[in-house]
């Protein structure tokens, strides 16, 4: 059984509980630890939902499925493909997390395209420094859809760094939701897709991941704390593409969410 | 005249106040907003300083400035040093922020060099997007003195990626402090000087930077929101070198403050 955690504004109060059909049931205390129904609750339709936690940090994956490393590998005449040994990764700001429904805003200083990267999110639930694979399902509290936006023409825009940190880091860049599921205790059997105006764009399994969920927790963990609440956004696979403003994109991950994001130039 | 803020532990509760040579005269509210002084006042050898904020996000800038610039072009035979168009930066994550009098760990799973870089901080106080220079001083709230320690050989680990948030990421690799200064109306003018087991290491003027204080907070402010207690350490210059275990390290900013901490392994 898994267990649907959403966030939302009720006048200026964000109130948490677990959504179960059109209604939420309203919980107290903490997300992550022990937290209590009240007993109280309300209709979805009658709420804003914000995103379902405020990460403390949110770590993005670079190059972490086989079939994306496979093409780009192709795509550059390389004859094998770069398999990293050890997770590589960045951080997402957080004045870039909006929630489901919100709008990626197009900055106005930039001039290029901007792309989707629908992914895999895991919820920290409890700090975690040095856990083994085995362990980390322990500390996952559950997962979440995640739009890794970013302005592909600033990568490589200086040869001398590439500006991965700011290329996803403009405010509204980071979407995540609707909710968070708990409860999944087979990721790697989730599928990823991602609906660009109504078309599918991507749609990839978790399995085909380099560093798989359990596994990222695990070896992230031995480069930092993770504390609750923090999010790993686990990298995207094959179709990514760019976004016209008016466009919507949906991330969707069955028995995970349903992400949906208007993109609008500034 | 300049205006010390420290944060302090006194119990369980982390207070706030201006520092006056040995006294601490407590405040309460909000540091950046209205703070109210409450009349009381501490030693500061009765208490233990924390970070004098706790940072959503701290900016850690590449390549600004000109000196290392050119020395790294010298020692790589170019003819001209790479003068970057626009900040080059990367964020560390909140759970690598330690205080004054704290240690830096060396991590367990990582064996190669540990390098400080002396840096100045800025520190945010006003919610700001896209100000100009000319309105950007109005939105910061002061300085303070930052170590931003690096695993100097992650960085280049792996060919296909530039490791830098990992390599300055690890639990403890920022440290920062011991105070905000606020009322200082030319940072341009600040020295930098980094201490390693009591000799001089670097020593370098604000002023030679590619990037200077108020214009960072302008183009920084283009990328993002920056928010209160927000940090940008503004890069470092020559003297960069490891520390071995055991070591002292110092970053020492006259009119800005003096942050010392010990290097340790795991």
């Amino acid at each position: 059984m898994t267990t649907t955690w959403v966030r939302f504004k009720q006048g200026d109060a964000v109130k948490f509980g677990t959504l179960e059909g059109d209604t939420i049931a309203v919980y107290s205390g903490d997300m992550f630890n022990n937290p209590q129904a009240t007993g109280e609750s309300v209709k979805l339709a009658d709420v804003k939902l914000t995103t379902p936690c405020s990460p403390s940090k949110m770590i993005l994956l670079w190059n972490n499925f086989y079939s994306l490393a496979k093409k780009i590998a192709e795509k550059k005449g390389k004859e094998k493909p770069d398999i990293p040994e050890e997770p590589l990764w960045m951080l997402k700001p957080p004045t870039a997390f909006i929630a489901d429904g919100e709008t990626v805003i197009k900055p106005n200083t930039y001039a290029g395209k901007v792309v989707y990267e629908g992914e895999l999110g895991i919820v920290i639930g409890k700090r975690c420094k040095e856990v083994s694979e085995a362990e980390a399902k322990d500390y996952i509290f559950g997962y979440t859809c995640s739009n890794d936006v970013t302005a592909g023409e600033l990568l490589m825009k200086d040869p001398t760094f590439a500006q991965w940190t700011r290329a996803k880091g403009f405010d509204t860049f980071g979407s995540f939701g609707p909710g968070i599921v708990s409860g999944i205790d087979n990721p790697d059997s989730l599928v990823v897709k991602t609906i660009l105006n109504g078309v599918e764009r991507q749609n990839y399994p978790v399995a085909d991941m380099i560093f798989r969920p359990h596994k990222l927790v695990a070896m992230l963990s031995n480069d930092m704390t993770l504390e609750p609440g923090d999010i790993i956004s686990c990298g995207t696979s094959l179709g990514v593409g760019s976004m016209k403003p008016g466009s919507t994109v949906e991330v969707i991950i069955d028995g995970v969410g349903h992400l949906s994001n208007k993109f609008e130039a500034a």
